[in-house]
């Protein structure tokens, strides 16, 4: 049976005769099958059924949206339509915000296109841009609009890349985080960030699309925050794995700016976050960039030479997150650092001490010579052993967040069945160089799923599976939120996991053979 | 327990700490009680909450409004107004607009308001105004907004009337007729009047008062039509009466512009409408007029010599339709005209024979001679021989379709219970003369309600009792329509009904009666 969030009903109907004057509204409601329910048709469709359904001889389509609490026409048209419907799907980031075309007759994604939040002006942080319209209701007006525009001209991409126009797309899903969601419908975020951030809506649920200033005929749904830190890109994002469906342990990490965990089963959900983003972002380097072109995103070290690849196969800009972990990981399988993440200035002569600008010495690695590429402008691309230092404590972090939550479960990483990596940084990441480097546990690496934009693939999923919004509610109901500053032994495992992959080695093993390997072809 | 169409509910709601940091929406929401089932709250009034919850502490009146299908927050405002409560109820006619600003929480009507029908210029009658509008969108739209005007000075003339601002009408609740309703709503009313009469819509329910251009915030309710010529009016009005409740036959007649009527019980209804309006509205006579200041309402003879009341005691300008029903009974009773309805010249100077303009000769009975009142400037008020024909056609119409119904259901007069007369002509009508002259049966005169404002009087109900729209829903799904056109004898019982007060006088025994002691008491 179709589930999908919006239907295509074809209508036979009699003409209006003396003994069935019945109103044409009447008329087609009567004829839509009873599971629909009370069906609303408002005003502007109202205002099309005269004289076009007669004109049509009362051979109609009828389009149908869902709205949260019932079926709603959204469109009355002449002869048979039904062989297209479409919708939309979008994750709704701070940066970046990216929206399918779906077919939703097939599944098929008719284009996926992507376009910077218009926000950005505002700030690049978050932060900025909450300040920019705290107390202000012209600037909360002004940012909600360029919000709209953000989300008008992605269709408008979208709709000239796949040929589909936009009045076709019948529905709209959306992932966004608490802010996102508060900057869309014009609401304050203000108290989001205040103590003790309470939100001002977390479950809007479904939304006019003209009501929000989006161009486009029918409903917006925005998937509800559970918390202000763990917002409907994470409930969409946990919807597509279906984490909460089966009795096994799962574990679901999404890091963009910041880090968001979950972890669970059928029984129960605990989510945490961190802000982990920064380092994965670049936000710790110099060098640090996004996962865009030029991005160093992969390392290799062979016969003790540095090898770097860049995303679009471009000249190198900067090193992204997933670069940064293979960097890392090559650096201590081949001893360019020790388990505690020092430079070992003897290995490599990448490997040098400077003279920083303030006059103090420092240790840092070459990761592409400035002679390498001209655009580099006589500079060398390096990671110094400040960056490094930084970023041990992001991948403890990740590691301590994931082993509490799975030890609140009375469970070891052993008993983790499925163990999801989400965001951009998940889509690009050498999963087996953050195992190497101790960020995750050390699992079969056929449990780790990389699944790329979870929050857009839950969005995806409910423009299909309408039971989506019931496991949305379902995880909303479920999860607890754990705030690890308050756990009490937090800090010390952080510690623990300030080395290369970790103090035990023997949470280790695949790690511990490569060391072993290594030595043993005489390559250390 | 309360069952308004609106509600308040008053909240005082833990604020916000960090182990409970709910959204705003969802604490509200999460305390509602749940027989208002998933409660809806719109963007306007999720933009309100902050920082309003914060300062009121958490201290909130919530209203509630029914939108059909389920209940919608319509504002949400500091500390506790639960002790105010308003909506307005509507006529909505062809001619006139009645509204009644009602308060909620005690039933009182705060004020009663009434405007003429800003469609009027665009025709008298209402096939002028459809004409207009005939497959034309541009004169389509100028009728909606004069209708919307219409509105909207009648809510300010509310307003201004009772004191209580229109932002506090939480909703409006409509009673008119088809056209009237296709007109409001922007739809075509062309279709109502080509065969087969299929309007556009006949239940459109409950729409946003400011989509309809009504500067409201909440929701109208229009009562739903059960054919083109059985509006919402009727329906309205049938619900005020509670017909369809009962096991007894009751019958209930409307006459404005036409004449509908509706027989039944519990089991079932039916349903038929004539033009009897123009006779009533003054239609058929040069000098006939609506029931309204200046027109003659009663009439007697006293001692041979003919009295005459008008409304508001001004000077006579017309005869409404009161004033006729009384004017013929008391000339049959007097033996001025015969039970044919023929003037008999030598009963009263005031019965004179005169040439018309086209030289025919022409008996006709001054009911009011020029020098009585300067303001007749030199021409008596009269009812012509022609008038009384014409007449008597719209009495034995009235009587036939009663009669037609009621032998319908196996029954005859004598097994109605109530005999509901609606309407402004209802509302002034004497009773006595009406059955006098035969025009609606000889019932024990307890048995007549005049209701006067049907239509008005079920929008009202509705305000206060939502149980009227499940009687509304019903008593459409109950209805049939009887096509009096189709009906074999109806042109032969229709003739027998052009007598005074009939043909067969023992149906008439209070009639039979008065004749007698009249003849007793040697006045004739």
């Amino acid at each position: 049976m179709q589930q999908t969030i919006s239907r295509k009903i074809y209508l036979e109907l009699p003409a209006p005769t003396e003994d069935d004057a019945r109103g044409d509204r009447e008329r087609i409601l009567e004829a839509i099958p009873p599971e629909y329910g009370e069906v609303r048709m408002p005003l502007p469709v109202l205002r099309t059924l005269y004289p076009m359904c007669r004109d049509a001889a009362y051979h109609l389509t009828v389009t149908l949206v869902f709205c949260g609490t019932l079926w709603e026409v959204l469109r009355v048209e002449p002869s048979d339509t039904t062989d297209r419907l479409y919708g939309a799907a979008v994750d709704y980031g701070s940066t970046t915000l990216v929206m399918q075309v779906v077919d939703l007759l097939t599944g098929e994604v008719l284009t996926e296109q992507s376009i910077f939040n218009r926000q950005i002006p505002y700030g690049e942080e978050i932060l900025s841009r909450i300040f920019y319209t705290k107390d202000n209701p012209e600037h909360l007006k002004e940012l909600q609009q360029v919000t709209a525009d953000s989300f008008n001209a992605l269709v408008e991409k979208c709709e000239r890349a796949c040929g589909i126009p936009k009045e076709q797309y019948t529905a709209m899903t959306v992932g966004g985080n608490t802010t996102m969601m508060h900057f869309l419908l014009g609401l304050y975020p203000w108290p989001i960030f205040e103590t003790p951030y309470a939100p001002v809506a977390e479950n809007p649920g479904f939304l006019r699309a003209e009501a929000l200033g989006i161009h486009l005929p029918g409903y917006v749904y925005l998937f509800p925050a559970a918390a202000n830190y763990l917002g409907g890109d994470i409930i969409s994002g946990l919807t597509a794995t279906g984490i909460d469906e089966s009795p096994e342990l799962s574990v679901f990490i999404d890091i963009g700016t910041n880090g968001e965990l979950v972890a669970g089963n059928s029984e129960f959900l605990l989510a945490g976050a961190g802000a982990a983003g920064p380092a994965l972002e670049g936000g710790i380097s110099r060098y640090g960039m996004r996962a865009d072109t030029g991005a160093v995103d992969r390392v290799r070290i062979v016969d003790g030479k540095l090898q770097i690849h860049t995303i679009g196969e471009a000249s190198p800009r900067g090193i992204c997150g997933s670069g940064i972990v293979d960097l890392l990981a090559e650096l201590f399988l081949n001893g360019w650092v020790d388990s505690l993440g020092r430079l070992n200035e003897g290995r490599s002569e990448r490997i040098i001490t400077v003279k920083n600008h303030l006059d103090e010495e420092q240790t840092e690695l070459a990761v592409c010579y400035a002679w390498a590429d001209e655009s580099a402008q006589g500079e060398n691309l390096v990671f110094t052993q400040h960056d490094i230092t930084e970023f041990m404590r992001t991948k403890a972090a990740a590691h301590t967040m994931v082993s509490y939550l799975i030890e609140s479960f009375g469970l070891e990483a052993a008993d983790v069945k499925r163990f999801y990596l989400a965001g951009a940084f998940g889509k690009y990441l050498n999963v087996e160089s953050a195992v190497t480097i101790g960020m995750y546990p050390d699992l079969p690496r056929e449990k780790f799923v990389l699944i790329g934009n979870a929050s857009l693939k839950g969005a995806y999923r409910l423009l299909l599976d309408l039971s989506a919004l019931e496991a949305a509610q379902r995880i909303l109901k479920k999860i607890t939120y754990v705030q690890f500053a308050n756990a009490g032994d937090f800090v010390e495992k952080m510690h623990a996991a300030q080395f290369l992959p970790y103090t035990d080695l023997t949470q280790y093993p695949s790690v511990k053979k490569k060391l072993e390997e290594r030595k043993q072809c005489g390559f250390c």
